[in-house]
């Protein structure tokens, strides 16, 4: 038994096979949180700590479940000092995957063997300390050595995107295309909401004095970001909206937000669901993907949402959520015009999903199982739940969501794996024969995403 | 390794072993979809895609996810034509049943080995065709091939069941049973409504105008269903009813709904909820089985309801339906009075659905995974799931719930198989001795829907 | 193959392994019903029925499954008569734990090895009545065997905790500590809620005229199991409360209630939400953890209810329940304060509570599957999902909920052989090295539950 070794996660000999064809293909990544500034600037990284833990919050939440004290964590500690603790309680961590996520990374980067712990983070630690400062553990250098195809960032209606062209000048390819994801603007009850929207309105050239003005201003930022390579927009919403709000409705509203005017929680949705429509229909016309991030319960802990702010380790998911009524009005109101991928945070979310996916015909796409159910546990799940389902070869396939740029190789390795591993059994419990499942996983693992997306 | 062979779905030689002393046992499907006047006619089929894929609203689903045009599945192209789409497109349903069924089908049915692709298409169609000018492939010789002892059809009250006396007699037992389905009834704002009533009045001869007068009539259905050895009735809905309305209620409702006045949906759920126990009611009083067939959403895809009406593809389950409430206020009007069997369509009733199977005894059973669930996958987390909290000897058996005349075999052969399965795993982790498994086995296989349906 | 033998749900060789090393350890049990009066007199057992099923609601639920008439169940049949009855349909009941619980014990304690039938049911009655007369298997002679260490039993505020003491000078150690349960406080519109006032004023000798009042008793009684060695608290909610009413508004309640007015269920809830903040509160003070039973709905069937009263197999489980919302209320106030325990009843709850376990840092685990999950495939699933969510390594660990002395063998011996399948799984699918999965099989089956509860 070899931990990580070839056989990981690979069941039987079909599984085996199957993955010796497909662990080589490029790596096709329709989402992701990729620090474009980082891979631009292409400089070492500063330590260990940076590079696998300084700006993954999937790191953090497990080590302050070890009690591992927030000083060691996003603290002051110095970077040594917060490696070290992590690696005595690092075995306390097995079976949750950024165990398996760090020492994929340790082995398949480094070509660090030994497991991480008491006795032997010191040492990895000065180990990895020589190997950051060789140019071949530099950003692009990382992203080559992965295989990285084509990439989607996660990008703000704001942002300047010229680092994204700058990358893909500097890697002599396409590699690094933004994706829009505009939450932030339909969050009108943020104290800097208002100045949020000041920036959008410099940002165009546009002065916003009714819904329609803003909507303007949305669409420059759209045809902007297809000019460089944008091909989707993202959208995390607890619950999807229906889309069904009138102008006139919204504008009321957003006139209420200009004059500072209090908000009431129906105020937001109506604002939030006009534009949901709004959005779409840009995508539509464009035929970009609409992405959903479906069933995130976002900074629940008032304690890291007071010290740490936004997404450091209090959101979770609600199996208690009316997912269908309003995804059903939305499909509906934009059937057959719009490509549209949803992802599922919640297994108990999963079936009605796949049932929803089903309905709506080859448009609509389940994507990848997302965040508390990127495992290998939650990915297998959902995959053989989405093939009795759905169908696994219209799958959208695997995306890294990455919080760092080490997680383009070992979350896509664990997937094929997974894959694999899926495809192998029902060949094995001789539910196909082998080369259609190799047809299935061929396309899952690479054809999918860049055809549906437009790679 | 060989595709749909021996050893298809089974895990261990237990399993094997078990399988082999439950595969020849008869067919008894307490629940299925048949055409009773194809049985009745017994007509040679008039090309392969009648026979394996124009009713089936499961193929249909499968091929517009791969992007199939509706003109190829439901439309006017040729039933060769739509042939040759389907073979194209078959690699890509791998995973899903439909491609095990058919393939089951083309073995069992046809000595056909082959896998349907592009290139076996047009071959498969030709064999196909010429078998299917063989008497032995005709309707009510199939049923015998696949060893259907009994078999309920799906019927309205107001249906005539001289096709099904027709079928027993030309088959020489008593193999096809009706079942009472009042849905319609029910539907008290849908446009066919008034005309429903109408024909339910002329054909029992009875003027409805109160709910008493209606309750005759379904009384007389009910009795006239009885002389035609109808043993259950079947009531689709998403969620049960309560069945807690009083007459007076209903009567006003009825009454509004006879002067042709607006009706709320408050008021739908009155009538509704008033017949629900008048159905149960009549069961009670005959021993009869009150099947529930929960959770299903029907007809959201709005594009599909208005081309092709019902039942076309558009329905999906919904995790986020609160079961519980009614449902125990059902059971305890009916304690130890009503048989009843439980449908689960959806992953996350399941467990509800069996604590409640647990707390009301021995006539509350849960009945096969159904629809979205009734796959390998879905069949073996149910019955391992029930067996861990309900009890996998008193569950209600298999039903075909067929669309088309080829499930009883394959539908029936893959349950079996699964159940072989889940208790072979059972018996390999020493949870229980062999000869205990295989009890269960043949219970759950044959003797438990004949006894407790009474067929 | 041997039924329950030495591989007995050990699905590979590590797991053999892995159990080797932990079946010895001592059993630490933070939650049980034990019959404290019933140990301290540690009698003989008066006859096998009352040992093995006369107080354990989870086997009458499967023999009222099987059809038994309840007069052989909790009617007044003879013990021997109830037992052969129980003998007869037990091979219908393979597949439920209950099964392998009863066949665990008749091997264990009893060296028994024949499989319970109708042809072996009255040789093992008077096997068994011959080893119920032996000084071995008195109460306190089989915690003895089954190695218990240390366990805590359910107690009322208002109880007399003197047996606990007897027990532990008797045993020669601290094995019995009591648990603070105060569910029937809260149950103000129950008849006997008054009368049971009544007792609670007279026992700590406060007259109760506000809310303060009642307070103080439980301030009083709260200090009173300390003194005994208590630990922890228990509450059984249906969902969690939030714990944000104000004194005054519960004092108002309080003082209508003392009055005999009407109590409608909104007063109901905020009498309820009050005191469970001060009980929490309680708790935080002297580092007690806070147990959480969550998602039962209780006594759903009535004709059970109405006969034989509470807690006699009308309980079921719920998906459809909003916990999420008043358990982030209330962790948030008790934030780094309170030791909390989070019992999961549904498989649809699963993943909300292990995200909000994760979320909340390394004072709030998860605890162990309970009631309807309590079993090989339930724990299986929850510590697969557990793993991939949260942590394993800080689970609490297992409880044995017990209803009757034999539970403490047999279903720690369940747990501890599913944890190491699990976790043998793990390791030979190269996800962990086999030193580290020890490790942590070593600290959910002892140390953590000792550690986290302060036993």
């Amino acid at each position: 038994m070899r931990f990580l070794g070839g056989n990981y996660l690979l069941g039987n000999n079909t599984a085996k096979r199957i993955f010796k064809r497909i662990k080589g293909l490029p790596v096709v990544d329709p989402h992701n949180h990729a620090n474009v500034k980082e891979i631009a600037e292409n400089k070492n990284y500063p330590d260990p700590w940076q590079l696998f833990a300084g700006t993954d919050h999937y790191v953090w939440s497990v080590l302050r479940k070890c009690g591992v004290p927030e000083r060691y964590i996003t603290g002051d500690a110095k970077p040594e000092e917060k490696w070290i603790k992590m690696a005595e309680v690092f075995p306390l961590i097995a079976g949750n995957p950024v165990y398996e996520w760090v020492h994929l990374d340790l082995k398949r980067y480094f070509s660090i063997e030994e497991v991480l712990c008491r006795k032997t983070g010191e040492k990895i630690w000065d180990v990895l300390c020589k190997k950051l400062a060789l140019p071949e553990n530099r950003p692009q250098e990382i992203l080559k050595r992965a295989n990285v195809e084509v990439m989607c960032s996660t990008d703000d209606p704001v942002d300047i995107l010229k680092p994204h062209r700058d990358v893909n000048r500097m890697m002599g390819k396409m590699i690094l295309r933004p994706t829009w994801r505009p939450d932030r603007i339909t969050k009108i009850t943020s104290p800097d909401w208002r100045q949020y929207l000041s920036k959008l309105e410099t940002r165009f050239n546009i002065k916003c004095s009714s819904i329609n003005d803003l909507v303007d201003i949305l669409k420059a930022s759209h045809d902007y970001f297809s000019e460089y390579g944008c091909v989707a927009s993202d959208h995390g919403v607890e619950v999807p909206y229906p889309a069904i709000t009138e102008e006139k409705d919204a504008d009321k509203v957003f006139k209420k937000a200009l004059k500072g005017e209090k908000i009431s929680s129906s105020d937001v949705y109506i604002f939030s669901d006009y534009l949901f429509g709004v959005m779409a229909e840009l995508d539509a016309e464009k035929n970009w993907v609409f992405q959903l991030h479906i069933g995130a319960v976002r900074d629940t802990r008032k304690m890291l949402f007071e010290v740490l702010g936004q997404d450091s380790g209090g959101d979770v998911s609600n199996h208690y959520l009316d997912i269908l009524t309003p995804l059903v009005a939305f499909l509906n109101r934009f059937e057959n015009r719009l490509k549209t991928v949803l992802y599922c945070l919640d297994t108990s979310h999963q079936q009605t999903l796949a049932t929803v996916s089903r309905a709506f015909g080859t448009n609509v796409r389940l994507g990848a199982a997302w965040w508390f159910l990127d495992t290998p546990y939650g990915m297998k799940k959902q995959l053989q739940f989405i093939g009795t389902i759905d169908l696994l070869s219209t799958f959208a396939g695997m995306v890294s969501d990455s919080r760092k740029i080490l997680s383009y190789g070992s979350r896509f390795e664990m997937f094929r794996r997974v894959l694999s591993d899926v495809l192998g059994e029902m060949v094995e419990k001789w539910q196909m024969p082998e080369d259609v499942a190799e047809d299935i996983a061929n396309r899952v693992a690479y054809k999918n995403p860049k055809e549906f997306f437009g790679l």
